[in-house]
């Protein structure tokens, strides 16, 4: 059907490409297909019950409250709680440097909002999160990327990079998505001093920082950059950091936060009047009932071992399974690991051959902006039951040591 | 404190200032006003029994699934239901033509984000919607703006605006926010003819038109536009049309949706992706499970009987109270009124006078996105109960017989 919208696009959706990975992602929708392709919590460790009863309380406490309109910076009791919870972290803030999200996605978009003229560089990580770009793409960003490794974004690297001006540095240290790769500390320690000798302000995006399986807590590099500028470590502002209610309570009901300086809350806070007025005040208020009482430090504990346990079988069933050519991450928490095939073959021709062997996964190359990592894909962990991990695990085994022996 | 943020921000977030009115808006918040200058609901009327079963029904029968991640266009089941009521209406659309957002501000931003063009010229009503202007003004939109009265925009002065080559045309047909006026069906029907002859396509933004308390219903653009173009009225494609939750169920769960040709869903698909993944599961699938069985149809006749009380008081106390020389609209529905001033004087030195005798309104100027309208105000009646709206028009009534005896 023609209609006189189709010649009135804005410019800018040419730039609003869906992702190759939505594309790929219909292939994997059938419903005898072991996916390891989405990014989703597991279902198995939603605290419904306790989420019910927040919701019976709210409703009957505050129910006049909960569904009228709120406030576009947030629900300020939850804003409270946040601002706590960061400082047991170490992060030196109050409620005034929160705003909700929904979801970490929109955060995103609203930095892109508030920051990004067409031509911008950021700098990231490679591989990167893809949703960042997706938001950042709409906004004419560009990007200078920084290779990573075993220990995250390689520093050595970096300051070649700062050199080209970048608006900001985008870094995800914790678990990362897609590779599973944790920042080392030493190298956080790096960033915030190259970030600082450079003047380039950094954007923390951290949403499984509190799901590590092992090893120690790193300091967020909001704390380290804290610690580097000022005596007693309160917020220095250099540093914006994102978190969210999605891995350590529930997707389904789009909450997250972003920490900022309070000037750029301010802008944040104009961005999100235009943008939906404010995030819904019901969800805010259950998201506080659930979490007051100290609830979701104890609810944190059981994902981790959930998905420590995923992980542990993905790990296993890959060294039994899977040719010696292909390599792999091994993430200390988060949600996914990364495989690394052999130089020169391509995971969209392995994906391409798995849905037929009904597996899936993510191929890596999107989530390099400048391009490469056509032999690296995604695998997630935390959907899948154990059972289940194993056989897709041994179908997609048999499939690369198929393709491998064929010579490709 | 100076952070390397600030010398950071894009340049449109010069276009990005926060609204005149939120600033007015802190004036008013002390605890003892008497506000007509809000826009919210009655929360007496949020029916918080049948949503707290709803959210329980939900939670035990589906709770994996509501905390879940869902799809970027909305939850299907909720989107049928639309679709259903949009036929009923005489909208004649399937689940494909409609996308589900955060609110209908999000719709307006989708909007301005995959059509407006920095320097686009959009064709509105003056006064028109606040919201709308706030989202566009954000991608650089500009506007050709066509004077209402009594009964809508003047479609008589409406083909001279079309030769300026809008890109397209915004309308609040039902109850309008803010002049509370509707747009008589002989004008609907020039409107339709006149945008076909240009062809120039139509955004309807329509949150109140269930809100009727009397006289009969209008067809909604959209349906006028159909007929015009095809025998049979099946969607045409040339209106975008919008509506919401927040003012027939609840505005604190933040759900709206468009309805658009399937190719423009497309791009507004790919537009929330970036944006914000998709609105709240939970939220949409309570929403589904309030309204399937029809309860909203029910609930709404408790909502028009509730504010077209409140309307008649206002009404008539500003008979009461008011000079004659002041004048203002009588809504057949919605939450608003519109009151003009004597030419010259201005609304805001009203203003002022009234939130020191504990009374507050929002000025009309803002509303007129080219200047004029300093004489008018918007008065709301839906949030505030009899008694206190008697008193506040009374107090109100009190400042400008004075002012205008004063000769202001």
């Amino acid at each position: 059907m023609e209609t006189p919208w189709e010649h009135r696009y804005a410019h800018r959706t040419q730039r609003m490409a869906s992702s190759v990975i939505r594309e790929l992602l219909k292939l994997t929708e059938q419903p005898d297909i072991i996916s390891f392709a989405g990014g989703l919590p597991a279902p198995e460790v939603f605290p419904v019950k306790e989420f019910t009863e927040a919701c019976n309380v709210v409703l009957r406490d505050l129910g006049a409250q909960a569904l009228q309109y709120g406030s576009t910076d947030g629900y300020r009791p939850l804003r409270e709680m946040i601002a706590e919870h960061s400082v047991r972290y170490g992060i030196d803030v109050t409620s005034d440097n929160i705003m909700i999200t929904s979801g970490s996605q929109q955060a995103l978009d609203f930095i892109g909002r508030v920051f990004i003229n067409r031509g911008d560089h950021i700098l990231v990580e490679s591989p990167t999160y893809l949703g960042a770009l997706q938001a950042w793409n709409a906004y004419g960003a560009e990007y200078i990327s920084v290779p990573s490794d075993e220990n995250g974004m390689n520093t050595d690297l970096l300051e070649n990079a700062l050199r080209s001006g970048p608006k900001f540095i985008y870094i995800l240290p914790n678990f990362q998505n897609p590779s599973g790769v944790t920042l080392s500390l030493e190298r956080r320690k790096q960033l915030v001093k190259l970030a600082d000798q450079y003047g380039v302000p950094i954007i923390e995006d951290d949403p499984y920082g509190q799901l590590r399986f092992e090893g120690e807590h790193l300091s967020p590099v909001v704390v380290l950059d804290n610690q580097f500028r000022s005596g007693n470590g309160s917020y220095a502002g250099n540093v914006i950091y994102l978190s969210t209610f999605s891995k350590i309570l529930a997707p389904g009901i789009r909450l997250a936060w972003i920490i900022a300086p309070k000037e750029v809350i301010q802008k944040l806070v104009i961005a999100k009047q235009g943008a939906d007025l404010h995030t819904s005040t019901f969800n805010q208020m259950v998201a506080y009932e659930v979490g007051k009482t100290g609830f979701l430090d104890e609810h944190v504990k059981i994902i981790r071992q959930t998905y420590s346990e995923r992980r542990n079988i993905m790990l296993e069933t890959m060294e039994e399974f899977f040719p010696s050519e292909v390599h792999w991450t091994h993430p200390q928490g988060g949600m996914f690991l990364w495989g690394i095939l052999p130089e020169g073959m391509d995971a969209a021709d392995v994906l391409k051959i798995a849905v037929k062997r009904k597996v899936a996964f993510v191929i890596g190359g999107p989530f390099h902006p400048n391009g490469g990592g056509e032999n690296t894909m995604r695998l997630n962990f935390s959907y899948s039951n154990p059972e289940t991990i194993r056989e897709g695990i041994s179908r997609l085994g048999f499939v690369l040591k198929e393709l491998i022996a064929n010579g490709k």
